[in-house]
């Protein structure tokens, strides 16, 4: 998968994408990271980018034409692709959007950054928008990174065990159990007597127990559409 | 106000917050950054951080006291802050919770790895965690730098423009207004024309009715809760 993020900081960007998981990714060639800078395909001597909103009020907005350009110049030589705009005033990104992303072979992902974006931003020229999550952040480059992180942990390959994302939260819908490693006892705390038992179907019984209260307690909204199984409601 | 991150990527969250707003932050001395590796207060020779899980189950989880010794070596010297786990499994962040943290003048922000951290470091260790949304990311760093934006930001000075907060999606529970800048037409689409009359009031009330409208249609979930005003339900 080849992954186009429009920001104005490209630098940060594929910085933050050269460690960890997603650079072993970029060294196996499951995924490749460019970026594009609406200011290089400003028009003016000043690299323009931004300019008053209309109506008056605090900040600049970006203008749409540098953004279209740069869209432009990613996609001459190959076809259409998912656009997503990161924008605080869209529907939530969840992990069956990063599965549906997934299965593209090129997304581009659009950055805003100082008051907000021209409005025609997302209607003219993107196919998809997402917010990350309730709060205000400077930029679009960290929710960005964060639905690339999603999007390419998904691909074949780029994870070690394909068996570790079955236990992850929000991949069923539910909050995962607890996990617990060396030392057996931390700071008076001890790994649950259970896990230590050796009894597979008790430890499935457990997990699945904790997951269940876990999500009925902390994310009461996630379990009133959680797709339980006969015998959950036995176990809580 | 100064924020620790606790992380096995040190370098990315540093590099990834030397830009922009953020580096200007730093520069102008209203936040300062640090990063400590639990790895170097591992107490073998190898330096693990991670251990398999009790239990049984794929992948690896990261261990307790070298999370312990980290946050030690950064407490040290100062009384007790806010310790803050990034967690799938944790309450969803907003921006109340941005709000709060910025009012402290210091903020460790911890960051797993791996298929996770051992239940313990939430439990001993931090005395709060969040989740940034209902996806699977293959860590804590980029929630943690998206927490540390979205609290720095709300500190005086961060941004030059107190005034661009009030218009923020997700400042006052509604979603942002749609914005329009510079060209008039883009793409066949005009910028509306109550934004170039003049008008104060009638601006205001577009503003108004687009935000409601926005937050009605993409965010019932929001729109539900909304401190709605006299007026607002005659403008929808």
């Amino acid at each position: 998968m080849r992954i186009d993020f429009v920001t104005l900081f490209p630098a940060m960007v594929l910085d933050a994408l050269s460690h960890s998981i997603m650079a072993r990714a970029r060294q196996a060639a499951i995924a490749e990271f460019h970026a594009v800078n609406p200011r290089d395909f400003a028009t003016d001597k000043h690299r323009t980018v931004d300019s008053e909103p209309y109506g008056g009020g605090p900040g600049m907005v970006m203008m749409a034409p540098p953004i279209a350009a740069a869209l432009d110049s990613i996609r001459a030589d190959r076809g259409s692709m998912p656009v997503v705009l990161m924008d605080p005033a869209a529907p939530l990104f969840g992990q069956a959007d990063a599965a549906a992303l997934s299965a593209s072979d090129r997304v581009a992902l659009v950055c805003g950054h100082y008051e907000g974006l021209d409005e025609r931003v997302r209607t003219c020229l993107c196919s998809h928008a997402y917010s990350v999550g309730d709060f205000v952040v400077t930029g679009g480059e960290f929710p960005a990174l964060m639905v690339a992180d999603a999007i390419v942990r998904l691909i074949p390959g780029a994870i070690g065990d394909p068996a570790s994302h079955e236990d992850d939260s929000h991949q069923h819908g539910l909050l995962g159990h607890p996990l617990y490693t060396r030392p057996e006892s931390f700071m008076d705390e001890e790994v649950p007597a259970v896990l230590k038992s050796g009894h597979h179907g008790n430890i499935a019984s457990w997990r699945r127990r904790e997951s269940l209260r876990r999500t009925r307690d902390t994310r009461p909204d996630l379990f009133a559409q959680a797709d339980l199984k006969p015998g959950d409601l036995d176990l809580l």
